[in-house]
């Protein structure tokens, strides 16, 4: 079980390469997930496992996803499916002076539980509003209201976390002692996910301009820079230290 | 079976939201495929689905990925077990005039089939070559040659292609006829990945310079085309539209 600060470890999610760093506080399994918009879910249906990209976010240590009421996914798992969310960041590519030691700095996280269909209507409306105000704070308020066939269309996941597993690689260049005095170059190439010029869509009415709670999605902006600043407005208190520090 | 030319449809891949766009053709989903560095695999262990972010590569309708030989993932899908490996690539927030219509330009393959351990001595030798020139063509021979230690610590995997399925939004802002004729802001920002300046590692010898194999690493390109533009080397032939035109 829990301890409320960290998630339990088992086989099942104990990071098991050592050079690697394996974290299961939650507050490092936390932040990483609400930096991240488009996770992979992994699911299993007739012995077939399933890789789906989706859209997600965090509640205290539940997650959501996004599925469209169509979707094999929601078909199946609406009863309690076996499930693992993982969302990945490519920090750098690493360029080493071995095969071996070729790597990549990235940071990710791996959580498990059981998937269920958000079936509740409180909690279904509550969602509806989470996945998009979650990524763009009082964004409901400001656009036209779900229709009920909307509603219906739309299926949302969640899954309440078991266990879960942090594994970063934030080194650069890592090589055996003796080969550094090779005559072979090494480098690291940094890799960033940012976000362009937004585009107003051309059919925006003649005075109609874009509200102020955007402003966190900018130009040049890292996209996990945008989420995480968007998930403290939505969800106060979060994240002093990043945020406001 | 495949026709030679595109991957067969049935309903493991067959994409089902209508909106979306499903694509079988190997040239659609090999370049897809191709323009990605790191992937996410799904593999079942005691009923358990993980989702594992790996780097891969594609050798004809062969994909190959790694993983440690001390890997839980290893371990387990030497003996031929199912497998998807999805590739995914985020490349817009589409803020649309009502909740149902947010969305995310993006563009993926999953790709299905059974994962087995490479054992062959040659394939494998071949296999650890290209895990690195594949991504930065003939570094295998300006780097120290590996180690039997090595050779043995690192595992492949490889699945071939039974089914795959592309998939790809990219119409950004795309809301309800009427509801254009709301005032609602609406916009897509666009998200991009792509390379910093690469940082030579602080230890490299004197005199010892940037081979001008690496080339298509810059900073401010996008990680795909980098990625696409050394496939094209690795592999000659490949992509002449591309690379070439």
């Amino acid at each position: 079980m829990a301890d409320g600060q960290s998630y339990p470890v088992d086989n099942v999610n104990k990071v098991k390469r050592v050079y690697e760093r394996g974290r299961y506080d939650y507050a490092t399994v936390h932040e990483l997930l609400d930096k991240g918009m488009m996770c992979h879910v992994s699911y299993v249906i007739d012995g077939q496992p399933y890789c789906t990209p989706t859209l997600y976010w965090r509640e205290g240590t539940r997650l959501y996803w996004h599925g469209s009421s169509a979707s094999r996914m929601l078909r199946n798992l609406s009863e309690g499916e076996p499930a693992c969310l993982t969302i990945a960041f490519l920090d750098s590519l690493v360029l080493a002076r071995c095969g071996f030691n070729h790597s990549v700095d990235y940071r990710a996280v791996m959580a498990f539980g059981k998937a269920r269909l958000v079936e509740d209507e409180a909690e279904k409306e509550h969602a509806l509003v989470m996945m998009v105000d979650r990524f763009f704070p009082g964004r409901t308020a400001q656009i036209r209201e779900s229709s009920k066939k909307e509603i219906k269309a739309t299926g949302v996941l969640y899954m309440d976390i078991e266990k879960a597993s942090a594994k970063i690689r934030a080194k650069g260049v890592g090589d055996e002692e003796e080969d550094y005095l090779l005559p072979i170059y090494a480098e690291r190439v940094p890799v960033y996910q940012t976000l362009g010029e937004p585009e107003a869509c051309k059919r925006v009415l003649d005075g109609v301009t874009r509200p102020e709670s955007l402003s966190m999605y900018t130009a040049g902006k890292p996209l996990e820079t945008a989420v995480l600043e968007a998930y403290e407005v939505s969800y106060p208190g979060s994240y002093p230290d990043v945020v406001k520090g």
